[in-house]
């Protein structure tokens, strides 16, 4: 230990609707359960405003990477500390020690640096990559899924993204849209050495168009942990399962000649699809995560083995009739 | 409207073990969304504290129950108000108008006193009975259901029940063991008036043996919301959906010449067990809730059909490929 | 007992502003501690919404004014549960049992009925009237108060108010300004009967015209919890501290063929006027309802005096060196 | 920037009773105004157990002195991350960039591991040492401020302790035992510049020998925050104030061949005398830091003087008449 084989890594969320620290986002959060950090989540939920990226990681690599984020953006924003508040980076972590010399504490600014130069609209990489790298879902490798929904012009026409750092459950968990997979798959990696001493943790950021206010956003986040409940987990007590979201529909200005801004916010029950959206894209960015998983080999002999994908899908299937 | 039909009634939930108001039981709460009533919950919560029966009934007829049920508890602790405390009456709430003439506001005291008097041990009716009367869930009727898992002796051996009040959904979030179900059903009702203004809610009271304190009750609590979300809902913004749990492991007595209480209490993970049996009994008790309901005529033309069980039956045969 | 002296009844909070029913106000509320009720309130600050005036009774009319109040918003809403949501009335408590005959029951659909239709704007009545005839704060007659503060016009110019239930406290606790003058007066009462088993409670109340959101009137809330602190609580383990606060500059309508709203809120630290505000208007309220309490006689021989004024003006001066 | 002066520390409090990573105790948090950050917050208050040194610092540094406590703590639990959890360790944090050169990031592991090394009972150093160096109180110097109450044998005798990192207020609202002793000073001081971008924050940490479970140490938590109050804060927007605290009267082991423990818990109202004393001390700790404190200069020409002790007692002897 100390020493490798490293399998970690960074995720960065860079909202490119605009410059975050300076035109704040409404945003919110929800604890399932707590066995965990999201470094920033208490000013997050207080004020309900994200004005930082959003960073993933591994547990023991959150103040490495915490310290790297401010520097990055002191660097935009030098007036930071003289001319305007410090920031607090929001820092989510899942423990990848099954698999990574977590012990190592091999993060460094330098990944910090790339995740966030890299970070792009588009296609999302999935599986065992950036912080997912050494994570593990339901004992299978992977660890970043995403998914999203746009929902028809008649609700709105928004879209609900989802993104997990998923890294929690054991196989018999597992379920894809409500069928028992993961026992189904049991069978065949009885002799395979599990993760045991932890169930393991998720971290979600769900993103929206839709105009939410704070409070609304943290209704979503809440839809997002049953998300996590469909696709199996049990949250266990040593899961930290987290959620964070935002919207990106308004702009909060840091400073401003305005005492009184105006808010678009959705009426009461139109945000309903949205919590459905919420909840179908949680379990399939989570399904995502471990489908693009490929097998990972960590220290000690530990292997997190990819999902067999053909055997996946010949039972759903079955389950079909087909 | 004032007049009838009457489809609604009362549920008690009368802690057999002890007298709650003098020895009270370590309890809790977790709200999933709001939107509803379970007078009391504040001082649940911050106490941890059970003190009072738990009553179930229709929303507008929370303050006719709350008045009652203390009534009743002062004639069995005639010291309330002057050599103790008053009692704060713990009283959840789903609104059955769809079914019910709730504006005619029709549950008086002696529903209230025949409720807690007929509470006993042993089997509990399900379906459309007592509070549950004139509940609808995912369009089907049925309000009470119950359901419970005895964990194994190296788990502890502690059982874990769950009772519901259920009505919520529409008839596609319906999932047995995560089948959707509901789906497979609603063709079949396609021409069916159906609830539409609202998406309903439910209640949950979960108990157990298991020595818990106040914040791990909280946790269960959780986790029954979790169940929640799998048998189908997607808590919807007009929907209550809120937890109540209580642990029979401990006695904490209103008064006592001892400063200092020893309280039992499970060690950090030997909980997921209790976790785990939460989740479960709390899906089947909303597909008991169901099972158990026959069709039910309301006001209006409006009835809520019962479930077809014999078609479900052969649904879930089929996906499992017999 | 049961059968009187009389000492309770009912107190009315309706916004002129709106229609709040039709027309909600953004609202929530914080619990400072929960040993008390305020029914309705899980729904307010899910939602943070207002729709139902704000009542506040003794404890054991909770129930009783709850029912009363949804009959009369029913008469005006004769919709309500066919073509619209049932309400959820907000009703908060105190415990007048030292004085009153709280185990009489004796509020009645009557006393709602009269405190709703009285309900008017300009000057409130203080002291032992309404809901906190026969409250007691720190052992002298008083309980319902009110105090506001107007922002200067580069503030803002918002109005903040505050009425309290007031209910709390021992003679020593109670501080005018800060000054320890309930230390001062309790030697002239050290034989007088004083409430001993039961710390007792406050509900406050916040309602302003600045432009606030739901999260943000929350920490309106928590700011006048601060107050309490400030006028001598120490928030006792049998004390229900509730705070409830609404802001009347934006409606939010109950049905709309509109799905976004716009609505005005306050940008980040224009809040802090407000925040100065609430805390002062609620030590001032709380002085208020025990100024204006005259002396109460209640069951059992107990007595809360009035607070002596001219003493009390004498303790100030001296402190300020006059 | 970036180069000087350094007015900043590190605090470290680390409970003497027991290896907390090993024979947690119970604790928990609360949040009065969450403009800032206590990192591990969500896992102290999910579990309700302190497993960690508690260390305060600035805001800039918490990543870094988060990053150097863990592995100070695998140092010492060479199993971290292998055979047990990895940890996550508490660091709260103050902005002191109106006096530090905060953006200069200069606290180091070295730093860290000092704080830890030199962590000793008996008298702690106050004012402007260590985490509080360069933190500003009411436009008065000192940031570390202590202070203790023991309770009467009657009350069980046990000892409530609570330090401060303070760095909040305006000159005007500073509150001497309720006297307005910063208004009173504010005229001397009419012409020197203060901090005006910031509010400023304030962490505080409570410590007992009384047995309280978690929810009990939250319950004590919020009166701590009642003490900042009545000390004179107002808790602004941008104040981050947070609370945690910890029992010292139970050890929960991270291990056992046990499945339940028994758990010593104070009953109910016995608390009070606790909440009593946990105001009183935090007024006080607070207190203590700005008498503590001595004039610092920090960067850009600003200066924080030190409290005036003459005329502060002065003020003090002429308000009680001598």
């Amino acid at each position: 230990m100390g020493r490798g084989p490293i399998r970690s890594g960074v995720t960065a969320i860079v909202p490119s609707v605009t410059d975050v620290f300076e035109h704040r986002l409404t945003a919110s959060g929800f604890v399932l359960h707590g066995a965990g950090e999201v470094a920033g989540l208490t000013q997050l939920t207080e004020w309900g405003l994200l004005e930082s990226p959003i960073m993933l990681t591994n547990t023991l690599s959150v103040g490495a990477v915490s310290e790297a984020t401010w520097r990055l953006m002191l660097e935009q924003h030098p007036g930071m500390g003289t001319e305007c508040d410090v920031a607090i980076p929001l820092v989510g972590e899942c423990d990848d020690s099954w698999l990574n010399d977590a012990a190592g504490g091999h993060i460094k600014a330098r990944h910090v640096r790339e995740a966030i130069r890299s970070a792009a609209a588009g296609p999302v990489a999935e599986g065992c990559v950036g912080a997912g790298t050494g994570m593990v879902t339901c004992d299978f490798a992977g660890g970043i899924g995403t998914s999203s929904r746009k929902l028809p012009p008649t609700d709105g026409g928004y879209t609900v993204g989802v993104l997990v750092l998923s890294n929690f459950g054991r196989m018999q968990d597992l379920r894809v849209d409500g069928l028992p997979i993961g026992k189904a798959l049991a069978a065949d990696y009885a002799t395979h050495i599990k993760r045991f001493r932890s169930y393991g943790s998720i971290i979600a950021v769900v993103a929206t168009d839709a105009p939410l206010l704070a409070h609304q956003v943290q209704q979503v986040c809440k839809r997002v942990a049953l998300g996590i409940g469909r696709a199996g987990s049990s949250s266990a007590f040593e899961s930290g399962e987290i959620v964070i979201g935002f919207s990106t529909a308004n702009r909060i200005p840091r400073s401003s000649a305005r005492r009184v801004l105006q808010l678009d916010a959705l009426l009461d029950r139109a945000i309903n699809p949205v919590f459905q959206a919420a909840i179908e894209a949680t379990e399939e960015a989570i399904l995502n995560a471990v489908c693009m998983g490929d097998t990972v080999e960590g220290h000690s002999g530990h292997v997190a083995p990819g999902l067999p994908l053909d055997k996946v899908r010949a039972l759903i299937e079955r389950s079909k009739g087909r």
